[in-house]
């Protein structure tokens, strides 16, 4: 029984195929099993959505879970390439095949569809927003403890579709320390907040450099105000983590599932709780 | 004549005023006149589209000129804040009145027209785009040397419209050394291409951090790649910048336009240069 039998007519004389209420599913969709799916979202450019949305999977990964990343950044992907992941995506009778990285993160981009890397996808809204659904409802997922939603910069079209189409369980917001940035992030809180999934956490990105010399820690883009921004907002805090120029290299080689941060893995329990008391505050 | 003309069969026995050959003009653009109209651009977030906008602004405007920014950024708008400009745009028969910097800059950003400066604006694309369009033709810009268009992440709604609707003298192309930024950054410049502006040339902003202790110049996001990069896509390199605390924190408190740089002095030369090659080409 879902939720809409709660309100139906037919309630206990009826199948799930006969069901009028249930939504039609795609191939792709009785094909695979998502337990949560996450948007990843700044609302501002550039904080390092992509890479927290990358750090989040393998860290997700390396405690045993199974992780898929749907890049909704349809005009601007990063996730392919900072996973390494180069073929073209698959495709069977029932829909297209997420990609694998070496690590095991089954991963869709619209870069696995395009003939170069870096040919520009010169869509418009409508267009794009077709795109985003069809990687939910059309790709092969398979089993998935999590599905992360890598969202583009900004509160337009993607970020609406996602929020009104997609059964989104929850939000991670990512900052950086500018105040110009938190403007931005603060305008992308409330539109989440107008759709209604919990956000689970605020991280803080770019927090600081390590002078890998004298090891001062310069803070680059002022002061970090993470933990002030999450009070003010109301959102658990998850941490900072530094600009670490030996992530920069290895997204840029496509491993970034080599790369070690126990500061990314303190930030990644934290939400891994915050997530677990959510469903038990749902389930109560 | 414009260069319509030269295919109208009333050209010689007609007045502008009868004309029906040339675009009807608003009272706002009757009332303006715009020399150039430069769009920056990187296709990536977060390279720092907006700082280089405002510095290249504040640079024109020190030598002299009258200086314009169209924010195009409608869903994350940067320059009010970065130029400390809060209050709201005003109105006139003729059309929006575009507001002032201190220094005299002329802005118009959706965040001068909504009530909380950190406010979402939930639009999809064909909003946008009659946003971005409007702060064009309803908009008194008056006498203005240069219009910066600082355009959003990505080759969607507003870029297409940008380069479909306005007439755009050419593109100054912004990026950050990962590769990861410019594969994104050059699906931007394939997009240029297709509608034909110039591109001026290509800047990289966040080249390296110097600490403050040791003065050691660290390159967090990896070897500053812009000269290769400028070479292999045939554009002018403009020069490289740093990520400086400084910018960031004048950003932050309005006042952009007290950043003294004397390395995006040599920059602005280099541009200034360039818009004047091409410009002498086009006469030619």
């Amino acid at each position: 029984m879902s939720e809409a039998c709660n309100s139906c007519s037919a309630a206990g004389s009826c199948t799930t195929d006969s069901c009028s209420n249930e939504p039609k599913l795609t191939e792709a969709q009785k094909a695979s099993h998502i337990d949560k799916v996450i948007a990843v979202m700044s609302g501002k450019g550039g904080v390092g959505k992509s890479s927290v949305t990358g750090m989040l999977a393998v860290s997700l990964m390396r405690q045993g879970y199974k992780v898929g990343i749907l890049d909704a950044d349809i005009t601007g992907p990063s996730i392919p390439k900072i996973f390494g992941v180069t073929g073209k995506a698959g495709v069977s009778n029932a829909g297209i095949l997420a990609s694998k990285s070496r690590g095991g993160v089954k991963v869709m981009s619209l870069n696995l569809m395009i003939e170069t890397e870096d040919d520009p996808v010169i869509l418009r809204g409508p267009l794009i927003t077709q795109i985003v659904n069809q990687f939910y409802t059309d790709v092969i997922w398979g089993e998935l403890d999590y599905l992360l939603i890598d969202l583009p910069p900004g509160t337009g079209d993607v970020p609406i579709t996602v929020f009104q189409s997609l059964p989104i369980d929850g939000v991670v917001m990512v900052t950086s320390p500018q105040s110009l940035a938190n403007m931005v992030v603060r305008k992308a809180i409330k539109m989440v907040r107008n759709y209604k999934p919990p956000i689970y956490g605020l991280i803080e990105n770019m927090a600081y450099v390590q002078c890998p010399d004298c090891t001062k820690r310069i803070e680059v883009f002022g002061k970090p105000q993470g933990q002030e921004e999450a009070d003010r907002t109301s959102i658990p805090y998850l941490g900072e983590l530094p600009l670490d120029p030996a992530l920069a290299e290895l997204s840029d080689a496509g491993k970034i599932e080599d790369y070690q941060s126990p500061i990314f893995d303190q930030i990644a329990k934290r939400l891994a709780d915050e997530i677990r008391k959510q469903s038990e505050k749902n389930l109560a």
